[in-house]
């Protein structure tokens, strides 16, 4: 079938991560959608001297150093605006639209600025205007407001929306180290911008609380008639009488739906440490939505070129079914499904630490028996555990084994369920490996 | 302008939740849509005899114990499959079919045993069928997967996707109390059924695990293929040595993508108390994504009439919308939004506990003399920290306030920066109110 064809103006970090996700996953792009995206056309100023390594990726992509070029080429079907700031990203944008061509962009400034006039304008012309990629970058809480959740009514948010400010915090509290040397620290990583000012000021956050404001409530909100406070005098001191009250500090951007309008701020504040924003640690970044449906809660990675070039490739696959195919919206994931089933792995091959949990009534030589067994399959204790009790009828004790094989593991549990000192089956858990780290 | 009308089949808990959020957020939907939704028929088998408080909310629908009549009727564009079950529900949603109208269910077993079939139907005849309301309710995972994320590859996916056994596990972690005393509560207040076995022997967490797997992997599976262990055997005991291990118990629900294949399971499974589904308690739900663009993860309410009728609005939504305006998608939310700027409410009318920090030189009468300026404004000191420390002329200590307006706070601080002993400004944090309760 044919291709929808992309044309990409901007390729710094999130343009760059959006060519190599387009490259990495076009099969399985091609079969969410029933076609192929292909990228005809990228754009930035420096396209011919130092194309790059994910323009490389599409040989067959026109390179210009126009972005009007780009814009009007009849090759060109959606426009991803890249470039950010709200000069001449301005222009592409409105360009594309004259052209009656659906634009993704991942520019927060501008749509803080100017979304609400952008949006109308789209929406009268009937184009499409993604915008997932501006807020949170890998978190997809766009979609969430306006699809997901579209039938609650939403009384506050609370977000986490600046990845440096967040890892700038959690490192002082982490570490005990001073303000200074952790955000130098983070600006030696690149994880801070020289001038840091957008970001631990809280301007940035500030941005995506407007554009948030809007989609959540219908209300445009000037960024600059937000509260803004930063994390700059945020010591270590001030960890420690956090903690001793229970709680951490988190940059936090707030929205809260009162009677007389929004109530909107950015500020450092104090967290509970059992909430669940406060388990927001690192550069990742969190919403936390409060409405009628109860509580929804977002986290991921709020930047970076592959959690952002996540949010403006799924626009533009947003944009491209659109063009496509007008009807049968909000579509199955996959066009391409087999009805055929799918077996999946054997469970028996999997290898996970396991928990063993037994009951046992007490005599000389139950362990070395039960371990006996576990080598018979391969399988390696690791620790043995045992809290005081006072029934020898009935003692419980814990095993935990070194990576094993589930089959092995069975193999051994069913010799096991011959044994007379078993009050009843071992009970065995895997233990599931870390999930996060930051 | 002319409403898109829906029919509700199905007045039980989650039917019953929708007509109230319909109701409720009437207006909010029609700026989000640029029109109404409005009930125009409701069918249940005792919508006569009993009709209930939510039909009551839309006097006009018409009535009928027939589902074949409110399908057919021409004044139901949407139908809102509400019924449940695998057999009449089915007929149901291909009735609708037939009759070339979008349909919204929240049927997670018709879904998992058919899903594939009934999506490529819809999908070969350019329809609409919604079904985020299947998996956790209140959390919009579906849509994240096929939107939100939709440019991702996704290689993992770990889900909490019962409350239930959520609600038991955690209150036995929390109580101490035996499984079978927790399970008897649990059905006493409505969180567990008579027959408790679809929950707490995974059954209804293994079929969500199979929807979510068709709709991350494009794979259709068997629930019957994947392999299932519930909570029965679940001690107290377990927690305590889980938790000197460091780790907590949750019923987990995996899928993740081998080289050989899909690896799926729902099993009681060791999670480490700083990964953050430990931090889900009570009857929440949650899921985790591990793709290219790094972790994601989606939290919420996994059922209740609201929760779930959240759901069933929004894919009403997102079908009406598909339905009157085929092209413009994905639409800007409100399309009713005002290009006036809405200034926020003055922040200084905020009442929060707020936590002062101080810096000193120390000398008598210090705590007295900040009180007293604080007093002046009203503001009252809750608690006084004070760490050991040993630089006299650079001593910090902090002051907890009672809940203030952040007026009459400012005020004192701007008193206080006259002060000779300050090394410093005070800094003035607000203690942000507790953010989720299971």
């Amino acid at each position: 079938m044919r291709s929808v064809r992309i044309g990409i103006v901007g390729l710094g970090n999130v343009g760059s991560g959006t060519l190599r996700l387009l490259r990495r996953n076009v099969d399985q792009i091609e079969r969410k959608l029933g076609f192929p995206l292909e990228v005809s056309a990228v754009c930035s100023r420096s396209v011919h001297t130092k194309p790059g390594d994910a323009v490389a990726l599409h040989p067959t992509a026109f390179r210009t150093t126009s972005w009007n070029e780009l814009v009007t080429r009849p090759d060109v079907d959606i426009v991803a605006e890249l470039v950010g700031g709200t000069t001449v990203a301005k222009d592409i944008i409105e360009s594309a639209l004259t052209a009656g061509k659906p634009v993704v962009t991942a520019n927060k400034e501008l749509l803080a600025d100017h979304g609400a006039e952008l949006w109308k304008q789209f929406r009268e012309r009937g184009v499409t205007l993604g915008l997932e990629a501006s807020v949170a970058g890998g978190i997809p809480v766009l979609t969430a407001l306006r699809d997901g959740i579209a039938g609650d009514s939403i009384d506050a948010m609370i977000g986490i929306l600046n990845g440096t400010s967040n890892y700038i915090l959690t490192e002082v509290e982490r570490t005990g180290a001073p303000f200074d040397q952790v955000l130098g620290e983070a600006q030696a990583l690149g994880y801070a911008e020289a001038d840091p000012s957008a970001d631990i000021d809280g301007y940035d956050a500030r941005s995506k609380l407007a554009i948030l404001a809007a989609l959540a409530f219908g209300e445009r909100v000037r960024p600059e008639q937000i509260p803004v406070e930063g994390i700059r005098r945020i010591r270590t001191i001030d960890f420690a009488y956090a903690g001793r009250l229970g709680h951490t500090i988190r940059l936090l951007a707030t929205a809260r739906r009162e009677s007389e309008g929004l109530r909107l701020a950015v500020r450092p504040a104090l967290v509970d440490k059992s909430a669940i924003l406060a388990s927001v640690t690192g550069s990742y970044n969190a919403l936390w939505v409060h409405g009628q449906g109860g509580d929804t809660f977002y986290y991921g990675r709020g930047a970076g070129p592959e959690p952002t070039g996540v949010a403006v490739v799924s626009d533009l696959m947003a944009a491209a079914r659109t063009l496509r195919k007008p009807n049968g919206q909000p579509a199955p994931p996959f066009a391409h499904m087999s009805l055929d089933d799918h077996t999946p792995v054997s469970s028996g091959t999997e290898e996970r630490q396991f928990f063993l949990r037994f009951r046992v009534r007490d005599r000389p030589g139950i362990l070395a028996g039960l371990a006996a067994i576990l080598a018979e399959q391969g399988v390696s204790i690791e620790a043995v555990l045992q809290e005081p009790h006072f029934d020898k009828s009935d003692l419980p004790f814990v095993v935990t084994l070194e990576p094993a094989k589930r089959h092995a593991l069975e193999a051994a549990l069913e010799v096991m369920r011959g044994l007379d000192f078993l009050v009843d089956d071992p009970l065995a858990l895997p233990i599931e490996p870390t999930l996060t780290a930051s």
